[in-house]
């Protein structure tokens, strides 16, 4: 720190990213990547023609992504906001929705990024303990007069609530804003989009960055009632109008149009996830009921810690949240199934050893 | 605006970038993109290799980008942060350098975007009138207490100060932050980069947009001391640290490193400027003295707005503000000889039918 810093960037406590080695090989189970390639139609879209247009700025209204999702999800150009990322989307999100006297709550064991960011606009984050067996109870959050942020599934568990239970929530409070963060929902969980048609106090964020094989081009969404997405969009302009590139308006486009190759490799991954939650319970891990693409797994013979450090001498990187609670897990990213096979090959292998 | 909207929020002024228009084919003199395509070398990077990689998440240290520009500035890398545009850099500068009790200033006629950002983090704004021929005097900015902002060389008027001018500002006060942002200083202004090495409350924030083809690409990057660095850093990793993409990445270093297609295109542009600038002269047009890649010029024979609404008509778009001090000038991007002797043709005729 600086002797610069304002009192409000001194208060931060910047998110941790999940390490992204460049000066090795591992197999890279620890920040929940995508193990397919983008589609072929995004390879295609990027064409020579196009990069010789980078000197041209971006379309500030993302107006043909802005389409490509709106159409996807069956709803209007005017219910989509497009971001660098859905961290971003979340940004405006916080500064839109909360402020002094309106105040955001969201679970003790989620997305660190949500502690990391609402202290960027000074808000009142108030944390709500997830049961004893990690599961989200809707009924903690009906009182809290508040923003509510939901990761649903919720990250680094898995588990997700159904749809019916958010809709409890929308309807307890008419006037309050639930967020539901749905990066991780094309592997299985209910979405909440449907309920878009009939509650303007829910906004929907999911992300290409999992299930779109797009993690490197940033581009997460917002869906919502018009005015929703108008209030995000006044943040939006306050902070970065050309806040998507000219590439990743592209490839977020032919990746969200390219319906066939999404539902395949999201196949691939929860038929890879089921096999390896098995194998992973043959070797007497207790792992959490996954509807995403990676399982929370513990075991009684290794500590996280030490699961997390055998493992990253291996080569295979897996993430370990060193946090009350959660200390005793790993977060395992499910891959290809070649990549489990060599996974649980080497979890077997270090158990014995252990 | 919805009902769910905060205060500080609501509060916001949002920005209104130049037209992006998608539906014709205009003769785009409004935004200061660069005429050129971006170099070859940015092209051959973007490889099929690269994007088969999109589904891994990009570097959120930036290195590779980092110790290109790094290298060029005479700099290391931890003098360098990089963002997704430099108004994302802005806006990290200002939550980490602005706040409660430590206000901005910045000039009354200058990027627009300070204004719109600011609101954002609830700062106190100064705007400081540029005298009446639209100089910057430095001595009007000596007892200002909080952080400072100048454009330089300035938007729209496209004038510049002597680094000798900066260099007085930073010496009359080292407990305070001076961000120059030198968008345009490639195109014949002084760089205050070489103040970096003896001043550590120098900030300077530059783009890759106008001088480097990369306005789609998003590229901006800020150049000061590490401990300004390490500030910078903390605001992104609590807003966005996978900031910039993986294809932007790859773009920005290969800009970077491809110097002469970079002198040769500046080098074209000033000339063009030149030549253009004694056209319009010789039409009877009063012209800011610019080191920019842009003209700021008013007739007495049309009004400003009537010269934009006019060129509109006829297929070139140019940007003119509806503002005090301002409203009888536009802003002409500088493109192409081919496109200025478009321009001057197209600006003979009207005038002799107004």
């Amino acid at each position: 720190m600086s002797s610069f810093l304002s009192a409000e960037a001194a208060a931060l406590a910047p998110y941790t990213p999940g390490e992204q080695p460049t000066d090795a090989q591992y197999l890279k189970l620890n920040t929940n990547e995508n193990p397919f390639p983008p589609s072929p139609k995004v390879l295609k879209a990027i064409s020579r023609a196009e990069l010789l247009k980078l000197n041209l700025y971006s379309d500030p209204t993302c107006a043909r992504l802005g389409d490509a999702i709106a159409k996807r999800y069956g709803l209007r150009n005017e219910n989509v906001l497009t971001g660098n990322g859905s961290d971003e989307v979340l940004g405006f999100a916080f500064r839109a929705f909360c402020g002094a006297g309106k105040g955001v709550a969201f679970a003790d064991i989620t997305y660190g990024f949500y502690q990391a960011q609402t202290p960027l606009f000074g808000l009142d984050a108030t944390r709500i303990p997830l049961r004893e067996d990690f599961s989200l109870r809707v009924d903690d959050y009906m009182e809290f007069p508040g923003t509510i942020v939901i990761a649903n599934p919720n990250a680094p568990t898995g588990m997700a609530v159904p749809r019916s239970d958010i809709q409890r929530l929308l309807e307890a409070d008419p006037g309050r804003v639930v967020i539901v963060d749905e990066a991780y929902v094309d592997f299985g969980a209910e979405s909440c989009v449907p309920l878009l048609f009939r509650y303007n106090n829910l906004l929907v964020v999911q992300t290409m960055s999992k299930s779109r094989s797009l993690a490197g081009g940033r581009v997460g969404f917002a869906l919502g009632a018009a005015e929703l997405i108008a209030d995000l969009n006044r943040v939006k302009y306050s902070f970065n109008p050309y806040n998507v590139n000219r590439l990743s308006l592209i490839a977020g486009a032919a990746a969200v149009e390219d319906e066939p190759y999404f539902r395949s490799c999201c196949a691939a991954i929860v038929q890879a996830r089921e096999w390896t939650a098995g194998e992973l319970s043959n070797l007497g891990f207790a792992v959490l009921p996954s509807l995403t693409n990676f399982l929370f797994a513990k075991s009684d013979r290794i500590s996280g810690g030490a699961l997390y450090h055998k493992l990253k001498e291996d080569g295979i990187l897996v993430r370990w949240f060193d946090a009350d609670r959660i200390r005793d897990y790993v977060r395992i990213t499910v891959g290809s199934m070649e990549q489990m096979e060599t996974l649980i090959e080497r979890l077997s292998q270090l158990l014995e050893e252990s």
